[in-house]
């Protein structure tokens, strides 16, 4: 086993040895351009750790340096479409250069084409970031790469947007903190209103995003206050040297801003978006952008919504406002991305006619149509925020003339804040799969990818999308200057998934969790430098007839692992691949949500948001518990959604159990789909979820001073697993006991509630 | 009307109006010293805007300058009995003065006495504070001590050590801000760990807590870290000068210790208190305490207590911390407050057999009698915390060789955090006035005074008390920087009526505040500069029978109040009379307490703390609510108190209403001895306290612009109470609709609840 440096970061998804089978072939890299130095230069780190060879050809190569090449023998060979047909390269046939290039046509500027023939495996890509993400394609197929003929496969991402929005504050916010909502220690940005000052985490953060796929990122906190507003202006030059930092890796930043900047800076006297001193304030503010930053990706705008300053001000609507921005943004080629995240955030809650769930959608739809092509509206996945279970925002199927974002969380605000395990993999996926019109018809994924603009690679649109494409997905980091980026280790699995299923959707996330191990802890990091990783195991572990979670993943590949290798791979998933729903399990039930701590969200309080102005209720009394949202006798919410779903959550019989209690209220003994009533999956789910969570414990332990991973790692593992274990207890006994002080029913089982 | 000067503190009880009786004599003042120079002084000030006279006569003064006194006419004299018979002042005849010098013997150092005849006043104390008590009683009097002859009177403190307690921290904390529990603005003492740099602040504060009769306080929060500690040490000077200031109005200055200040200073390893180096640095820091302030008062000390280090640590009791700080301060006369406020601060919540309410009786009553006669141990007076409605501590009752104090809060932490109306002097008189052992036997005002020492003036104490003598009173502090000195100007009554009380506990508290009244809205400050203001009236608002709040208080008195000062009495005695028992009805009821906010204990959270670590539990369910502190079924709780007490809250039958849910676990429909259910008398009282609210805000209302007032006072007190009558109606709904909601018991009489 190889022991991290304790005084680097951790190397997460890339440590030297993920590159082992890259580094011990000979490598042509062939073309120009930034993005391909950096894959020269990644090869040539491997190399130099694994004895292989790599050259390096310019698309301005002459006829004899390429006739040069040719001679060189190289078996891996990557190269840019643009600069002609590739070197052949020894014994590769020549109609693979000419089927590839074909290939990469239609692929897009992120594309990239593959294929092994007579011991030569060959990359072709029509533009530098596609030859980076190939080259981590290759990373993650390890010796697969490299073994028998592959025939020729393609790649190009879904979501032509992929960024990363970090909560980091400038200036340290006296309740948030450096980064609102942070869970893994400070920024790995800013530090006290200053840059955070270590230029190489955010280098190597970089090519972290790229190697899971994200091309882009905020580099603020979407509520923009204090020096966070000079980030426009006279701090510009510290957006431009993360730029340039992040650059190398296809990372585009973009800026959350402050919509009253121009007030709030003191040079305007208002924040109008028709007002025309406002339009060239902001266009004046964009060309500075760009001069610094040619390749600058937009705005991100948090806008009349929790306090935040909005168009509402001045009787504009969102339209106004966004493309206001939007057209300071366009002669460059930027974005605007406004959230729609506008709700009541000072609701009485005495008041039961105001839905929060419902005011995305009433505040949006009427405006589709309205916004610019470079707006893009980005949108939470469920109607609330962020909660473990909701069903997917209704927006997101209502709007199909504007481009649409979707926005999901890595940091787990309201999923354990890193100090539980949750994997996020399958509710993310779940959500991206989704298809709100049934089976057949466009899902999530597909509407926010937009209409493929050409080739083959893209889902198809919802047939009306907006003509300048969809807005891709946006995910809130996990990311800190901790020493393992996100707190707990494993959840750095969900940084590395949001980026896999954002380029792919229809990914497995047990899969994707797969590669992430794989990565992650590769063979010589677990006892065995001989032996070689897989591409990972289907084999999705349960809890085994023995009562303990986790069989041992299918071994049904052609690899060969150790039994070590596979003792940590069975763990990890044993830990990992069900921790989202066990999550579900020992907190707020049905898809109710919230019962959190008010203000830092840890921990439970089933009447903490009960009385308050959030807007989030569970109603709960003695006779029954949930939110009557449907058009018969509640709030109407289900007619916010496209059949088939509008009348499935509107039936008490065909709504989902686990989105009961988010449409309907119900008495206590109403039984589910399940066969069993609520208050006792109440109880049941709740016993479940704490015994899960100590298996989960005991598994852990018992790869304990095995070796198998670092012993920092597992120690950091344990604690935190402890303090889950401590928490869900603390969730389970809260819950069980308001529902059986509230409904009086004994539970079935006689387990001892309090 | 007079307004105030908004640059500096508000005058409240002393403004220079309230000298106007005695600014308009010829006074003079006899005797030496600190605080006889105060006396002649004030009455300086006085006749400079009255147009009277002062002479000064030393003790020491010659035949001849007695004689010349003699000769020159004075109708007040205020005299030192020491300084042997006074001068007779013309027309006095001689007796009185012999009469006096003997009442004043018995008196102690604070008493006076004192007498009118034949036109002329005297008053004679035995020692300065005597003569400086005797002056504010004076004002009190007004021209009621310069009418018609008065027979001789006595007047000495019930309790010898009336304590304000401030929480003032030195750096600001970052959840508590410069004061903790504080509700008016920063310290008067601190700023960001320097002095607060205005010291006629200090010294006026220190005139108006002489005028009110107290005589000591702490310029530090009991928790003591970071600076704070360092009082001890290199910053002992800024007490020094705080004391320095004070001095002159009789008060001395204590200081909050850290019991590891050794530790937590870097001077010792350990400050296990039976060590010899820990009770040697002890020694020395008393010493130079000392020597800088050589009327230094004391320490105060919270120990093992929330998270404050203490003896236990070193397994050692409560007795041995608190006598090694004793030992130190013992030559030079100093005393050690040693608060009982301890109790296991992380209890699970799911432990019914803990009762937070018994912790200070079983962790302190087996130490009685191992106190030092110079530890003070310091009880709130009730067993949880500073609630609406609390039963006395039982600790009171059981320490009959300890010298006791009696803790009151006058910052208003659970009772409105002055932004509402809430009078406390009728709950601290009902406190002070509780008999444990029933009627005609000692109250708990007794049980604090300790057996009386000499002379005729102390209550009698319980017989068996510390022969060292009670430890009198300490009141946490209500006051910091704001303009009116507590945030809410009504609540300036409040400090006002604990030092009248802590004087003379069987004062009646709306006389008190009848006082409080006169002085602080003196006659001129009402429109009529000719009208005397009159002593109080004893009538007790109460609703009138057109159901606003309020009659006219009698004005059978010899004086002729105008309509104005009537109107204006009148408003306030509706205001605050019975603002304790209004906030009572709108909160949590029937003694059951909490119920408030988490962490900050503003405003409602029924299950705020319902499954905390801090032992504040309500226990209701959808049969009933309360704790079961009985002996029979429940913690045994009331086991701690003496008969008849014992038995009367053991008793469903025969507890008290307003304390039915401290002591017993009651189903919603059991009858109040009032004849309601509790779940009627929950709706009743909830909704009638914020009815209150609102007629005392219209009733408010209806003296603006009437110059009755300042207006800007008017406009502060109007704010005020919009802010209460929104949170009285949020506790109102939050309340009824989690009782609703829980029991299913209908309103009877069918008012909204949510």
């Amino acid at each position: 086993m190889t022991s991290t440096d304790p005084s680097r970061p951790h190397p997460a998804w890339l440590p030297p040895e993920a590159f082992r089978a890259i580094g011990a072939h000979h490598t042509l890299v062939y073309g120009d351009g930034t993005l391909v130095d950096t894959v020269y230069d990644e090869v040539g780190r491997a190399r130099a750790r694994y004895g292989g060879t790599v050259r390096r050809l310019s698309g301005q190569a002459t006829e004899p340096e390429r006739a040069g090449a040719d001679e060189t023998p190289a078996d891996l060979v990557l190269a840019l479409a643009p600069t002609g047909s590739p070197p052949a390269g020894g014994a590769l046939p020549a109609e693979v250069g000419s089927e590839l290039g074909a290939e990469v046509a239609g692929l897009g500027p992120e594309g990239f084409a593959l294929a092994r023939r007579g011991g030569v495996t060959v990359l072709l890509a029509a533009a530098p970031a596609g030859l980076l993400y190939g080259l981590f394609h290759l990373v993650r197929l390890g010796p697969a790469a490299f073994g028998a003929d592959r025939p020729v496969e393609a790649h190009r991402p879904a979501l032509r947007l992929r960024l990363v929005s970090h909560w980091d504050n400038l200036d340290v916010h006296p309740v948030m903190g450096q980064v609102e909502r942070g869970y893994a220690g400070g920024s790995i940005f800013w530090r006290d209103g200053a840059p955070a000052g270590d230029p190489e985490r955010i280098r190597a953060y970089a090519r972290l995003l790229a190697a899971c796929g994200m091309n882009a990122m905020t580099v603020n906190n979407v509520n923009v206050h204090g020096t966070a507003t000079r980030l426009l202006t006279d701090r510009l030059d510290d957006v431009a040297a993360i730029a340039d930092l992040v650059r190398p890796y296809g990372i585009r930043v973009h800026l959350s801003v402050n919509f009253a900047a121009p007030v709030s800076l003191g040079e305007l006297p208002t924040a109008d978006p028709l007002d025309e001193r406002v339009r060239a304030w902001w266009a004046k503010a964009a060309g500075r952008l760009y001069e610094a930053i040619p390749d600058f990706g937009g705005f991100m705008v948090k806008a009349d919504s929790e306090g935040q300053p909005g168009p509402y001000r001045y009787r504009r609507d969102h339209a106004d406002g966004a493309n206001m921005l939007a057209d300071a943004l366009a002669p460059f080629g930027g974005v605007v991305h406004w959230r729609a995240f506008v709700y009541n955030h000072r609701q009485d809650w005495r008041d039961r006619s105001t839905d929060r769930a419902r005011a995305a959608y009433d505040h949006f739809t009427p405006l589709d149509g309205r916004f610019r092509d470079n707006v893009i509206l980005q949108v939470k996945h469920g109607p609330i925020d962020f909660q473990v279970r909701e069903p997917v925002s209704p927006v997101l199927t209502a709007m199909p003339n504007t481009r649409l974002a979707l926005e999901v969380q890595a940091t787990q605000e309201y999923t354990g804040q890193q100090r539980h395990v949750c994997y996020l993999g399958p509710y993310w996926s779940e959500v991206l799969r989704f298809a709100p019109w049934g089976p057949g018809r466009p899902t999530v994924a597909s509407l926010v990818a937009g209409p493929a603009d050409d080739g083959d690679g893209a889902p198809a649109g919802n047939g009306g999308g907006a003509s300048a494409g969809g807005g891709g997905l946006v995910v809130v980091s996990n990311v800190g200057d901790d020493h393992y980026w996100t707190g707990h280790p494993l959840a750095q699995a969900n940084l590395y998934a949001v980026g896999r299923l954002a380029w792919a959707p229809d990914l497995d996330p047990v899969a994707v969790l797969d590669e992430w191990i794989d990565l992650t802890f590769p063979a010589s990091a677990t006892g065995d430098p001989d032996s070689e990783p897989g591409a990972g195991s289907d084999g999705e572990p349960g809890i085994g007839s023995d009562g303990e979670l986790g069989t041992e993943p299918d071994s049904g590949s052609d690899r060969k692992p150790d039994a070590d290798r596979e003792t940590l791979r069975g763990t990890l998933h044993a830990l990992m691949d069900d921790s989202w729903r066990t999550y579900e399990r020992y907190t707020a039930p049905l898809g109710v949500g919230f019962m959190v701590a008010p203000g830092h969200h840890y921990g439970p309080d089933v009447d903490g948001y009960e009385y308050s102005r959030w807007g989030t209720y569970h109603f709960a009394d003695r006779d029954g518990v949930g939110v009557d949202r449907t058009r018969a006798s509640g709030t109407g919410f289900t007619g916010q959604y496209p059949q088939p779903w509008s009348d499935r959550y509107e039936s008490l019989a065909d709504c989902p159990d686990n989105l009961l209690l988010f449409f309907h209220h119900v008495p206590y003994r109403h039984v589910l789909r399940s066969g069993a009533t609520v208050v006792q999956h109440i109880y049941d789910t709740h016993f479940a979820g704490v015994d899960q969570v100590a298996r989960m414990r005991r598994r852990w332990d018992r790869i304990g001073g095995s070796g198998l991973v670092d012993a920092a790692l597992h120690a950091r593992v344990a604690d935190r697993l402890a303090e889950q274990q401590r928490c869900a207890e603390e969730w389970r006994d809260q819950v069980n006991t308001y529902f059986l002080r509230k409904s009086g029913v004994p539970d079935a089982h006689g387990r001892r509630i309090h």
